[in-house]
């Protein structure tokens, strides 16, 4: 304590500002001994910017409380179907930031984005030209495609995973009982071609009857994704690609989506076909109107 | 795609970086209509400082999938008893570094340091001299002090909240049953003096059958707590001090605690009293050895 003490940004003393960086100094050498040379750095960068924050902002005590309460909450609501943690880390981008470290742009291979708490492991294999829906109810969209690498090969035996919401915005794992639907995979052809019927994707809110949900309310954001379907497509020898196609012309794109997943090279047409028109593989679609859209996808090189 | 990509630190091309700060810009943004202006600098802040350390680290998507496992087990084990988020900020000195930011110091006011996730709203009054073992396991041990502000008068009617493990190094939350051990409440006299009896302080693990204990394993850290007893103190217009004092000699300061709440103001001797020596307040100790220890204790003003 001086008279006239030396005041550094936001009137913290130097005195002050020595406190806080020796106790950061001593955390960080706590993890000296970490035996892993990458877990080490990964502990200390965490902690250099924990600190960080907390310095920057000031965090009060009952700020602290609060985040305490919030990852309490996320803890408690999440079970085998819920993932809050998943949907914290989207809505606040890191999961996107996280897919842009480890994907970088290779020629003209198809850009990730984010992979979402709704993969199973169990959906069902279809043939070439069948139906995801499996019950889950929407407007038919039939859906065609070419997977190749980037020298422009086709890739044969790519498995094609895909997943999507109903038109009421509920993926199957939301449904009370356990049936699976508005899910399948199924493999490219020769040719690196695949085809099948899915649903027209429709904008959905990601569950937000929790703290996640609390935090957008309270900061005025939408809770909801701009249309999409999932697909992820793995082959040997190529960079797995966890993606969505979103719908041209979907508002949410201009609203925002609610976890930064959009990227202008994934928004792709879906054009409507009227009442009647004949589908591509014959199916008698009845009295209602349909969709079809195209997604050519490009698989960088493993280890990319 | 150029042929000769300009890259910046750790081999990141300048477009790459461009489309990482690109996102994080947009994610900043989607907080820009957050009506409360304090809530928006804290998203703001924690977004900036979350995206700077994945991309410093370059995190994975393997380590990103460890991250939400570590902290939905964290989630899991979390009850009305166990509290392992506040573990996870301890460890990380994050709980310290809050208590540094909202705790400068003030003339000679007594040091603060973490809370912990031992304090429980229900504790016994004692009167002045009691004992708040309560049947807890230890040592006995007599405390006394006093209470002033910074300008040395005396606080009168302070509440002074006081907990601590048993020898076993538990906390009666701690125990399968629900009994109230090892802490209790009592207040200041009109001099500001204080004194009861309490146990002598031992080392400690925190819970470690957790993720945390996990991560500091994995780390080679101690789960060890230095010896300490803790204080809240609460008085009208003085600043809330909540406080440990610890065990001069204890060499587990040394090694480091592993919360990182040792101050040295806070290191008190606690002598050692061999067996027949007579207490303080002629209290029948029998044929065992006892410690005594002196905690003068000085509040802030509020609102410092
Ligand atoms: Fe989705
Ligand atoms: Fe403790």
């Amino acid at each position: 304590m001086t008279d006239s003490p030396e005041t550094t940004i936001n009137g913290i003393s130097a005195e002050q500002a020595a406190i806080e960086q020796q106790l950061t100094d001593t955390v960080l050498a706590s993890f000296a001994n970490t035996p892993d040379p990458r877990l080490k750095t990964l502990m200390q960068a965490l902690v250099k910017h924990l600190h960080a924050f907390i310095r920057e902002v000031r965090l009060t005590e009952a700020e602290w409380n609060a985040a305490i309460e919030c990852l309490t909450a996320a803890g408690h609501i999440t079970d085998d179907k819920r993932q809050e943690f998943i949907l914290l880390s989207d809505v606040l981008g890191a999961s996107m930031q996280t897919i842009a470290v480890n994907n970088q742009a290779v020629g003209n291979a198809t850009e990730a984005t984010v992979f979402g708490p709704f993969f199973t492991q169990d959906a069902p294999e279809i043939p070439l030209g069948g139906d995801i829906a499996g019950g889950a109810h929407g407007q038919p969209c039939w859906v065609e495609g070419i997977v190749t690498d980037t020298e422009g090969r086709p890739v044969p035996h790519a498995r094609i995973e895909v997943w999507e919401a109903d038109e009421d915005g509920f993926y199957d794992v939301q449904y009370a009982d356990s049936r699976t639907a508005g899910r399948a995979w199924l493999t490219s052809q020769a040719d690196g071609s695949f085809r099948f019927w899915a649903l027209t994707p429709t904008p959905y809110p990601i569950p937000h009857d929790g703290p996640v949900g609390k935090m957008l309310e309270a900061t005025n954001r939408s809770p909801v994704r701009a249309s999409h379907l999932h697909f992820m497509v793995t082959a040997q020898n190529l960079r797995t690609l966890v993606t969505h196609i979103f719908v041209e012309g979907d508002p949410q794109i201009e609203i925002g989506d609610s976890v930064f997943g959009v990227k202008d090279s994934l928004i792709k047409r879906f054009d409507r076909q009227e009442p009647g028109t004949p589908a591509p593989d014959g199916r008698d679609l009845g009295n209602q109107a349909w969709a079809r859209t195209r997604f050519d996808i490009v698989l960088a090189p493993a280890g990319t």
